[in-house]
């Protein structure tokens, strides 16, 4: 007896303001080439929510379109297997957001955890802009228009996926239909690759990313520059794996993971130094950089071939998602021009 | 010297939750009908303002939309002159809303004295709409996507034009242009329109309107149950015209000025009687509302035309509030496509 499975309906996607660096490679890009062959994969280039606490300076938020889209294609997303489009060019995601807005309250969105440190963070308290406070309700109009049932997230974000879920309810409930998807969060197993100075999650905030441009001189430089372990002052001394940069990144980077363990053991037993850890990590990141490098610099020269693949994503994604807003406004008794 | 003055393009509009009044009808209408051979007027027929208290009863939302669009026809608003379009079929509208919202504060919103006096009537508190919050984001949105410089509003709406002219400083200063126009308030002269009952404006919700469709009989009827001065028992008795609706309708609606003030003191003076005035009243009305009942059934039996008033209307409003925003998403920096 042969089981039929409907394919998943996966969106992701990525704020655009900073070129995409070997964070969004372990954390996303990897899993997102994985899944395009067995998924319909939307992949949202997303400039509006950039823009909810970037307000005031807008042009952060599109200064590294071509940079991004080139990531992605070099890093392996085909545009034949996932829709790359850009989330300002589809206006029913803004339709939809507004919408939702008024069946959610104002305390329910205050309540979201990640909006909450996020405002600590972003050092926002009375200064919050509206945009930021609602962006948990604009996700959920981006998942549901797309009718995604699965989203790939950070911990972080699991609150966001509990309040795209309560919207779908209510949405459901007052049409009395079953229009949109009930969505379930995709944790990554792989927790958040370090910075090189050890210092949370690589960011390009933070000055600590290693970009997925980076050149092959910068590369060295930055994998000479890793924390490791302050303690480990001669070769001969034992050495910490945990916190130590270097090892983090063989452990989500090297392929043989035989070498990496025997490694582990040396260092920690004191005997390998520092400098060789670096050298074979420095090697393992040039292969798998040199050819990204490679194809994004061809991407890079072509511009207009860049903004035609974004461009044809974005007319896919301007169907899929107008027709979902077509029937929330129809489930609604609102008039369709 | 002649001066030569370029025309105001006003916007006005409806939620459109009932079938207009006589309240609507000195309230704005009649200015409608007036301005709309000096100015380019657009009149927004505001389903999307409407579901932000109706989130989750939207089938309120357009119940009316023939009904309004039969009521400003036949109450003399010519579609040649008057851009009559309906809010949700201009997605430029939503795109606005969202990119103005992250230049707008949470705390502004809260302090809107309009909202929070309307939090307080509708009884909304911790269940407040974030949909509602945001609403005189959503009105700058209107205002500004058609470039309007001139809005005709009530007292009580003055903080939403002050609201309009914050975003449309902010945006000017973040493009660097002088993209958006800043809008001037029209406050009506004539007062509020109070309803038959006497208690505060007349309204669907507080079940004290005329509306614009009243049968002949019902018109009589509502003329006879008018609140007056229940001071004044006989003929013979002096009355008093303050907080007397007939005396309030005479002054709106007959056009013999003078015949309306010799009643007004003959009934102070004592000498005449409610019953007589309105019979007056009641001519008055009549004479009013006969053609403008006649016509809108005329237009109530063929709504595919109404349909294709409003469907022309909106086709030349997305126009001009997708030049706007795009002017606007151009100057942030964001890609067109």
């Amino acid at each position: 007896m042969s089981v039929h499975h409907t394919q998943s309906v996966i969106l992701t996607g990525d704020r655009i303001t900073g070129p995409l660096h070997l964070g969004h490679y372990t954390g996303s890009l990897q899993q997102r080439v994985r899944l395009q062959h067995s998924a319909v994969q939307y992949i949202l280039m997303a400039d509006m929510q950039g823009l909810t606490d970037n307000g005031a300076q807008p042009e952060k938020v599109n200064r590294y379109f071509y940079d991004v889209a080139a990531d992605y294609l070099a890093a392996g997303i085909d545009p034949a297997h996932s829709v790359i489009c850009l989330q300002s060019a589809l206006p029913a995601l803004a339709e939809l957001t507004l919408l939702y807005l008024n069946l959610v309250t104002v305390s329910r969105l205050e309540r979201n955890p990640t909006v909450k440190q996020e405002i600590i963070q972003k050092q926002f308290s009375r200064t919050l802009p509206a945009g930021f406070l609602i962006y948990p309700v604009s996700q959920a109009a981006d998942i549901t228009a797309f009718k995604a049932d699965l989203v790939p997230v950070g911990e972080d974000q699991l609150p966001m996926i509990e309040q795209t879920n309560e919207i779908v309810s209510k949405i459901n409930h007052v049409t009395g239909q079953e229009l949109l998807v009930h969505c379930r969060a995709e944790v990554g197993k792989t927790g958040r690759l370090p910075g090189i100075d050890g210092n949370g999650k690589m960011s390009k905030s933070l000055g600590n990313a290693i970009n997925l441009s980076v050149s092959a001189d910068d590369l060295t430089r930055a994998v000479n520059a890793m924390f490791t372990d302050p303690q480990h002052l001669r070769v001969s001394d034992p050495g910490r794996i945990e916190g130590n940069v270097v090892f983090a990144y063989l452990d989500a980077f090297h392929p043989d993971t035989a070498l990496v363990a025997e490694m582990k053991a040396r260092y920690q037993a004191g005997g390998l130094g520092d400098r060789e850890c670096k050298s074979v990590l420095n090697e393992c990141l040039q292969a798998l950089l040199a050819p990204i490098r490679e194809e994004r610099a061809r991407l890079m020269a072509d511009k207009s071939y860049l903004l035609s693949v974004i461009r044809r994503g974005t007319e896919k994604a301007r169907e899929v998602t107008q027709q979902t807003l077509d029937q929330v406004k129809r489930g609604m008794g609102l008039l369709i021009f």
